[in-house]
């Protein structure tokens, strides 16, 4: 499978030695005890076919989430359930920010669907501004991808806008896909999963692979009130596509409410360490609200850094973005002091 | 996820309290510890996407194929790789034969390929026979699905003609889909993959899934010579799309010569047993090479063994067959013992 094209986004580990990555945006801690243990304990299962229904992973999530049982769909990733939006209703035009995560552009184009860009500038910290809704309202795109918080930056929208956003989108009959995979790792990010029986064009993905530290496992689902939607994403899938140790340690994540907390708070002290280390070596950081944040360095920095066997990433392959940008998680303590100091000795 | 068409395949032994599980054709051995070990191995890495390459996988089964590694791609259990072969192809129209597994024609349709269907006659034990050859000469379909052994039937074909009928679709520029996945369980099965560099226009198929009882992690392969379609078969597959416990496991479990040996032996000792044992209750049991086997019945047999816990494949969905048409496994012998036991009773 030695495709040089499959692999456009971070955390590829297995290429080279690596020591510390930085180019994935997962939990900090790693993997939950309560997950391994999971694992472990659905070891004398594996003959066994998964569960196609995920019926106790959705019974779970759904009392988390405080949403009905039918309002959930499982993927093996959020990448699988990206993929399955855009192959359920396969628009012929939808509109994604720029910079924001690949994998919605490529879904679209993989479904014919024109993607049309909404820039974000430098100049405002590529935050989205009121200028989405005029552009929303002037290309009048069948559907928009919110990344919130954005991937690369790490910032989140303001509620009272993305609300106001999101009716100008039901009145003019633009669905909204609301990526919100880095969400509970974000501390003031208000998700919009409460209010999705109030907007039934809205589809809200979540993911456990970042949260939780289980990348390896592929975890994401969707939640929304469309039932129909979900049921044609269904179709999108594959049979079988939640693997049975996926299912054990969704479960075991999701009733663990001290992870999320205990990672919000180690984010919260992290980030602005990490932030004004960078900045204090002359780099341009940019505000970010979650577990990465976006900055500008010398433009083989990546490269440089990775002979010292760590990985950030190189955002220069996202669209309004070049080289010279790149992404970084936050990671523990000694692991964010060890970044800046290795970048530091590279000016 | 609770939607009905979901599965319309075997296995879900999670609906209601199963004590057997003759629904789905996995290996009757279960588990290998190899399989279970390089799991738990596998958890301290978890925290990091899984490699999106397989490269130690690829290597490794490379080896034990006796192939190149640019001839394998890996998928999420083959049922990800049939929607990739029709995504990646796209043809107007395809053959199958009736009965066989019916992801095939859910993933023709998917792709808008019209599905051609060459009926296996009850009279002909369900055998392919020449009539396959000059089906494929009439109708000359875009690519043929070979299915060998086939399911729900586990017979299969002569290899000589096999080999006739494939050189005859490279004639006619058709090309092979030979799903294999039963292979390595049938004795006297002799794969195509030796012959792959002779045959580009076949894509071979296989799985760790049903071989090595690691049904529950998904993990299946595709092996051809011809790279273009291998590469397009990757853009239509999930990024990250083997987790890493499923790499590890496949790792391990393709390493272990000994258990395909083992349970070829069980299969060649049972399947007979089973055969006979069914047969004797008066009912019209099918031929089979595999670990697997049609045969008919009363037409509630299968709910009314569900009543005793035991799951039985109804095989009333299969296109070419009707109700009172199962599909059962070959299991351990205490659990074949079981079955005809149960099945006794029921007269």
């Amino acid at each position: 499978m030695l495709y040089d094209d499959k692999n456009p986004h971070g955390g590829d580990v297995y290429g080279a030695e690596i020591e510390l990555d930085f180019s994935a945006n997962t939990n900090p801690f790693g993997t939950p005890e309560c997950v391994k243990r999971a694992v472990s304990d659905s070891l004398s299962r594996l003959h066994l076919y998964p569960d196609p229904y995920c019926r106790r992973l959705t019974e779970a999530t759904a009392a988390a989430e405080g949403v009905g049982c039918d309002r959930l769909l499982f993927g093996a990733g959020a990448a699988e359930l990206i993929h399955a939006y855009f192959g359920a209703l396969c628009p012929e035009r939808a509109m994604e920010l720029a910079p924001t995560f690949s994998e919605y552009s490529l879904a679209m184009e993989r479904f014919g669907c024109e993607t049309v860009r909404h820039a974000l500038r430098p100049e405002d910290g590529f935050s989205v501004t009121e200028k989405l809704i005029a552009s929303v309202k002037r290309e009048r795109p069948e559907a928009l991808v919110l990344c919130d918080p954005n991937n690369p930056t790490g910032r989140l929208m303001d509620p009272d806008m993305k609300r106001e956003l999101i009716r100008v989108c039901g009145r003019i009959g633009c669905r909204v896909l609301a990526d919100e995979c880095f969400m509970d790792m974000t501390a003031c990010g208000k998700s919009l999963v409460p209010e999705i029986e109030e907007y039934p064009w809205v589809c809200v993905l979540k993911a456990f692979t970042k949260s939780f530290g289980m990348a390896g496992l592929r975890l994401g689902y969707a939640v929304t009130a469309d039932t129909d939607l979900l049921r044609a994403m269904s179709r999108e899938c594959q049979q079988w596509n939640i693997s049975t140790p996926a299912q054990e340690a969704g479960v075991a994540a999701i009733g663990d409410g001290g992870i999320t907390a205990r990672t919000r708070e180690l984010i919260g002290r992290e980030r602005p360490r990490l932030s004004v280390g960078l900045a204090a070596l002359g780099l341009t950081v940019y505000h970010s609200d979650a577990n990465f944040m976006l900055f500008r360095g010398r433009e083989d920095l990546a490269e440089r850094l990775r002979e010292r066997r760590i990985l950030i990433r190189d955002c220069s392959n996202y669209h309004g973005l070049e080289k010279g940008f790149f992404r970084t998680a936050v990671k523990l303590p000694r692991e964010n002091d060890r970044l800046v100091y290795e970048i530091g000795k590279l000016r």
